[in-house]
């Protein structure tokens, strides 16, 4: 019998056994395939060693890891041994367990920092003037806009990726401190000049990645990236608290006056007490009514897991996965959709979730009476929060609701002028107190939709002073007058600058 | 009161307004996006008027709308209207209402036909000798090998997206020609160098999306891309032959004996009628047993979407949702993972899904006494098939065991010698047949094992003579001598020739 190889062109090659590849592979880089292949190392040192670094560079920071992350502390302590100068550190928002920075601040190894919310010991340093450049505050929205804009630009990303396989893909999905999705690095692993991905566990592959090896020019393995304590909260609490539970009714009877929850709608609240009962209160309409939402976005809880695996809505966009259930869900339901910060807010997007959603829920730590917003300090000016996506949902929803009660440790919430502005007025339409529901002066729509269903709107005036007969008149602030950083609008303005504490 | 901007630095602009950025966008490209933005177009025409096109050129297309496919249509259609000569048509695979394409074989607009699989109109005129250069039929796997090696260049990718959205990304959840996932096209859009999606239903935003805008070039909107009759099949079909019912029990017994249904096995079967049987058999024993498979892979059906969402399997890897249930379990669930044609079978992959499969239960349309596999011609030479999957899931499984009635429209599929080989038999384990069960003399390991168990064992030369007592010694092909093309193995070797039919 002939072989055949008898019968083959010069060119082709008879088989010769089903494993004989294994010996000689080639594989080629497409033309759209540029970026050179990942390398891997195994400290920060090594990392820091390959990266071209120089005193005044900007080094980024995604949050996913919460109260639990340990990478920025990895990277200051890195920052401090070579003894970097005037680095800025941009981290997506900054909590109490990054109390390390403090040092690094008073050292002039960190200048400059931008956050998009503060809470713990480095706010409380920046509050008291030692960071030497000013502190910039973005929305997460914002802060999306400012990386593709190129008004933050970073020298490098420094990616906590709870899980990393081979080929240097990334995800939030596995590893011992897998915390969902991760849409606040997303700007940041695809504009940052150098991408390194910090992880501490291993895989083949990962499917579906949410950080695509092809932006990722370093990976490097570090011990634990996170303590699961610190990551997500085991289980997001509804308030108890029958004043609490009376302003969700509330709100929940205004949204459906007005229409909102009907079939197909969308929603976002966010993971404090009210808010949680709000949700409560709004699933009990739906299931009753027989509706069914389009979309529930934001931070995702479980509450709204629980929604979606009853069929009451149909998909979770979900830039940040709130508690273990969310992130449950994520690795299961395709529904649970990943959206990155700018699909979430940016306002260059073209269409971003924000803009397509029904209501918002939010809180307030002051409310004034142009409806102006504070989330991002307290009456002594000392930042405690900031925007995150309170600036961004209140412009996007038709509907902006914000919940709080009249008091919050004796302190009334509703002030002539807010301390700090971190959303316009111009963009919140509802109040819900325990005493009344006021109603924003330019929605005369929806006032007028209100009155009509019989429901009562008291004027925001009077809901102050009905606070200050319970608490006395608040003392005016004289501050000092020395500016240590901006609050930055989704747009990249300036809104409101931030002063030195007392 | 001072304005804002009395303490602001000059660099920095005050808030206007919560839309005033609506009027003057701006967005960097970072550098690693560098590919250009892509071009939306109404017709094919325009397309091609876009791209500088000439003879000679290769075009690449994939089979997911498969026998419901109007893209290759459309682009012979204009191929042939411009007098384009001298294309090649790399298509995944073709199906019978490709039959335009005969007409452009004919009249030379297309010379040259690379796929995994042929069937109909089509694969009849190669086998006739139509086409003018040899007809080369890689496997699914091979053909991403191909294409990433070099050795497959393709000028313009055609992939038909049954959604698109502002930015051209692309996915095949949505849109009235929903088909699941986009495996076979991933190679073609990573690699050629002109991508061109086609579809017929624009989102604004696609989420998760499997076509990513930074690979494509141009969108073009028709009216229809695919016939939904055509596309997926609304069921499966679990066969109700007795005969067919028993030898997908006695695959099950064996594979059970084997020890490979156990906790945390993978699996991988076809959709045909027996293959399903064995899936019903497999599944009532993990019932019973109470095992969960790690994963099932492959073209998914609707039977393993069942077995998914009942907690039997914990993950679908798949490469094309053969049916509309597999196609909606996608668009539902985290763990139903679209893989490309390169993660499911590509050899040059690091561990790609087949290397980790315990077992594959596959077809035959002839086996010979070595083992080898016929799934590409039948009996006569004439092409009704092809590989597809077949020989790199039969290389890749630790068992490979192949399914099959002794005797087939009264021919006997157990031949001497295979007319064409698809599969080398050094990766076929074991044969079940109605009339018994032959294990490959290589595969001593699993001989052992079954008679230890008491199975008894055939021979396979046994089972041939045992179909030729009841149907004859079929007559040897005595074939015309004209090679019309090539059986490329997955490594890029030929592993067989195709002759002209007689």
């Amino acid at each position: 019998m002939s072989k055949l190889s008898d019968y083959l062109p010069p060119d082709f090659k008879p088989f010769v056994s089903s494993d004989a590849y294994k010996q000689k592979q080639r594989r080629l880089i497409s033309e759209k395939e540029q970026s050179q292949s990942v390398v891997f190392l195994h400290s920060v040192s090594e990392v820091f060693d390959a990266l071209n670094l120089h005193d005044g560079m900007t080094f980024s920071f995604h949050h996913h890891l919460r109260n639990g992350d340990k990478v920025i502390g990895l990277i200051g302590e890195e920052v401090h041994r070579r003894g970097l100068k005037d680095m800025t550190f941009a981290a997506s928002s900054l909590f109490p367990n990054h109390a390390s920075l403090v040092d690094l601040i008073k050292e002039g190894n960190v200048s400059g920092i931008i956050a998009n919310y503060a809470n713990g010991p480095v706010a409380k340093a920046i509050s008291m003037g030692l960071l030497k450049k000013p502190f910039i505050m973005d929305t997460h929205g914002g802060r999306a806009r400012a990386i593709e804009s190129g008004d933050l630009m970073i020298d490098v990303a420094f990616i906590a990726s709870p899980a990393v396989d081979k080929a240097g893909n990334g995800t939030g999905r596995f590893g011992p401190s897998a915390c969902g999705t991760l849409g606040y690095a997303i700007p940041d692993l695809h504009y940052a000049k150098k991408v390194v991905l910090i992880s501490d566990y291993q895989m083949d592959h990962i499917e579906e990645a949410e950080l695509n090896h092809r932006y990722v020019d370093y990976v490097v393995m570090v011990d634990k990236i996170g303590d699961s304590e610190g990551i997500v909260s085991g289980t997001t609490k509804v308030t108890r608290d029958p004043v609490g539970r009376k302003i969700a009714r509330d709100t929940v009877m205004v949204l459906d006056k007005l229409g909102l929850i009907k079939e197909g709608f969308s929603m976002q609240t966010g993971a404090g007490g009210i808010s949680l009962a709000v949700v409560e209160y709004v699933k009990d309409l739906m299931i009753r009514q027989n509706i069914r939402a389009r979309f529930a976005s934001g931070g995702i809880t479980g509450q709204y897991v629980l929604m979606h695996e009853q069929g009451l809505v149909e998909t979770l966009y979900d830039v940040q996965c709130f508690d273990l259930r969310a992130a449950k869900s994520y690795r299961e339901n395709r529904r649970h959709v990943a959206i990155s910060a700018s699909e979430y807010g940016n306002p260059f997007e073209p269409s971003p979730i924000v803009d397509q959603l029904d209501f918002v829920v939010l809180g307030a730590t002051e409310i004034d009476l142009n409806f102006n917003v504070n989330v991002t300090t307290d009456s002594l000016g000392e930042i405690i929060g900031g925007s995150g996506g309170h600036a961004d949902t209140a412009h996007g929803a038709k509907v902006t609701v914000v919940v709080t009660n009249l008091l919050k440790a004796r302190l009334p919430i509703i002030k002539e002028h807010v301390t700090t502005l971190t959303t316009p007025g111009s963009d919140i339409d509802i109040l819900v107190t325990e005493r009344g529901i006021a109603v924003n002066p330019i929605r005369i729509d929806l006032m007028n939709q209100l009155k009509q269903k019989g429901i009562q709107i008291v004027k925001i005036e009077d809901l102050m002073q009905l606070s200050y007969q319970i608490a006395g008149v608040p003392k005016t602030l004289s501050h000092e007058k020395t500016i240590i950083g901006y609050v930055r609008y989704r747009d990249g303005s300036i809104i409101d600058v931030l002063y030195k504490k007392m």
